[in-house]
């Protein structure tokens, strides 16, 4: 439970918040100007909407571009909105490539023409090279402040050079060994250089073995190279295998959270760039798209269940118990689909082994069906008297639970060769299957074998 | 979307399973063991239970920790009842203090004895300083092998020192400049070392601006801290500010991953250790516990239903269009505990601001009230030509979706005050409440309106 992350957040809001209440603004810039870009943009983002454009003008705005990066998408076109061009450029400098390649995308081209006009023609080139590839492959993600050495030097040679250079990028935990054409050959560690003796050659002591990645690869399975390997950084190359930039450790992070994010968000069809304290309108229009897709979904539901209105019309039992038949299914497949779409995620779940994982999921399905129908058939039969009425709901939910299963497992792997995010759509498919399914088989046997 | 992640992963799975069945054990073998502990991890998983033990036996049982470390808690049970005594002591050989500590409380009592005698004292007494913590702080995440330095040294005698010291631990970006009684004073980066003159005070150069945690220091505060500061190591004192250990980044990415699967398994009912191909019994009791409390509240919703049966009699059309109110109540309350539980993980929101957030949130929950009312008015009146009926569900409906949002926000505060966890309890408790308000709302105004 993250009591003292709220906690400690929770009393420089406060303070804030008094200080702007009370009109002590010197304390309150002292405070807020102290604050690590990444905790401003946290603030930024617990403050309502109101308030964030007095905590922006009271800052120092040295950090400017930082904290637009660490704010999420909606707060961020917000704060642009309250900067002239001169900040806005202003803003951008200083920044590494990749993030600078970030934060263009979300500026007014006029901005962004300024910025590169300000560059010098190395950097805008390198700022070109990481505008060319998609934000979520190797090419946007990387830096193109790699500091290369030669596999026939010694290491004396390479601490002169590191000690001229002066300070080096960070996280840089290793030097990437090229040929005479830039050609990846291997990483030196910097633990390497210091642990060895100044004489001995770098082409002894770098590592060979380390693949660096193509600028193509995708974000996550960096990501999943990261955590396997344990990395802090590595290089990236481009098809012909020349040192284009290198990757590291705290992009990865990032990209983790954000698809950790993306999953929980999407499941209850937000976007994770939804602002907690934005204006009501845009939060109100985003969130309606979801529920008018589920109210076609609840309809659909209604209208099925108006097919059996002679049905009901006899037996109004029925009618009660229509939620508990629906909503077992609908619980039983959110577990599966829950379990495949992380599996289809880390990789486990492929072609060769979804039968496998359909099998099993049926069976549990089965195990849990015949398990709750029981129970399900006794309450009935206690609380209505009636037995056929409980061998009726039984039989129901048992196949329903049963074809839950099959709706987990398959709408994943179905929606992802449509292209479609499981994570997104998988909840809304599955839970009209269930409730269509569930009210058929219950409605559908009780006029069957009751009337 | 990760193709690739799959399609590389399958096809290594299909050639370990066509090699098993046609019996080229040897193949299978060499592209076994020259896969990284990491990558069998996810293969093993990847495989049925029935497979995994012959999978097992294949290996060349080097990094037989690493594996274990790197499956979730139910496979690596599973491959522990594999191992005989000697194995599994000879599993934990060679591992870093924080992993081995993880590891050892799943080994049996016995076998971690066996270990603990077959360490040297220095070893024994590290391991136990990191038992000592809770899994989930930063002392029990942070390794013991820290390498120190004085601060009145040069940083000739530094570099003469690692060379002596030979192979620095994995994950060092930066030396801890301690007192001569371990009081941690800052940290010297390696870049430091390297790009400064070797007649460099270490004093000069050092940062002693960087906090240590503190050894009782919750993992998500570390998380959020590597994350807002872009560390790769960082320095672990005890009460009295004597240097203990240090964390490092890979841990740290350990901790967001675990986070995020924790939740998006919690909402499910899940836990995140659910071994996706394991035996079928075990899954099907787990997952019975969550079908079990879903279906008391399936049943509550009933019971709610059955108090309007004299009005269901009359008015069947009203047994239809119970789903409707109910679901979309259960979406938009979804919504809200989502982005909630977030902002609570974040630290966004805490006492200073949930007013100004139920305010918001039920801003917008009485607007898409209203917009949903009058859509779903308009279906009603079209369908069953009942303006009466149309008006009773829009009152409904508006009703429930004001309701969802005060549950929404309000749900996940109360459970954390209770300690109970928020993405485990949160969407049972808020379906439980819209459902039952959205039932009693639309059938009771229909009984006082049309009877």
């Amino acid at each position: 439970m993250p009591d003292t992350v709220t906690q400690l957040q929770d009393q420089t809001l406060k303070v804030i918040g008094d200080a702007l209440q009370s009109g002590t603004m010197q304390r309150a810039r002292r405070i807020l100007n102290a604050l690590h870009p990444a905790e401003i943009a946290n603030l930024l983002e617990a403050l309502p909407h109101s308030q964030r454009g007095i905590v922006w003008n009271m800052l120092d705005h040295d950090d400017d571009g930082e904290i637009l990066l660490n704010v999420g998408d909606e707060v961020r076109n917000g704060l642009i909105q309250l900067m002239d061009s001169d900040a806005l450029v202003s803003a951008t400098e200083g920044l590494e490539m990749d993030d600078l390649a970030d934060l263009l995308a979300d500026l007014p081209d006029t901005v962004t023409e300024q910025a590169l006009a300000g560059m010098d023609y190395q950097d805008r080139q390198r700022l070109e090279a990481v505008l060319a590839y998609d934000e979520d492959t190797a090419g946007g993600l990387m830096n193109t402040d790699t500091v290369t050495v030669r596999r026939d030097v010694t290491l004396d040679v390479v601490l002169r050079y590191l000690r001229t250079r002066g300070e080096l990028p960070h996280a840089t935990d290793s030097l990437f060994v090229v040929d005479r054409y830039d050609h990846y050959i291997g990483t030196l560690p910097l633990t390497k250089v210091l642990t060895n003796k100044p004489t001995e050659l770098v082409r002894d002591v770098m590592i060979d073995n380390v693949e660096a990645f193509s600028s193509q690869t995708e974000a996550n399975i960096i990501a999943k190279s990261f955590q396997d390997l344990d990395l802090v950084s590595a290089a990236v190359v481009d098809e012909k295998n020349k040192l284009i930039g290198r990757i590291t450790v705290d992009d990865v992070v990032d990209v983790i959270r954000e698809e950790a994010e993306h999953s929980v968000f999407s499941m209850a069809g937000l976007s994770e760039e939804e602002d907690l304290f934005g204006p009501v309108v845009p939060s109100t229009r985003r969130r309606a798209v979801w529920l008018g897709v589920n109210l076609a979904t609840a309809f659909l539901a209604a209208w099925v269940i108006s097919l059996f209105q002679p049905t009901l019309e006899k037996i109004i039992v029925l009618a009660i118990l229509i939620p508990v038949v629906a909503s077992m299914g609908g619980i039983a497949g959110s577990q599966t689909l829950t379990l495949v779409i992380r599996g289809i995620a880390t990789g486990q779940v492929g072609r060769s082994n979804s039968k496998l994982l359909l099998t099993k999921e049926l069976a549990v399905g089965f195990l849990n069906g015949m398990v709750w129908a029981i129970v399900v058939a006794i309450v009935v039969v206690l609380w209505f008297k009636d037995i056929k009425m409980g061998g009726i709901i039984a039989a129901a939910m048992a196949a329903n639970l049963m074809c839950a299963a099959l709706a987990g497992v398959t709408i994943p792997i179905i929606l992802r060769k449509l292209k479609i995010d499981p994570a997104l759509a998988g909840g809304v498919v599955l839970t009209t299957i269930t409730d269509v399914i569930g009210i058929f088989a219950f409605l559908g046997l009780a006029t069957w074998l009751l009337l």
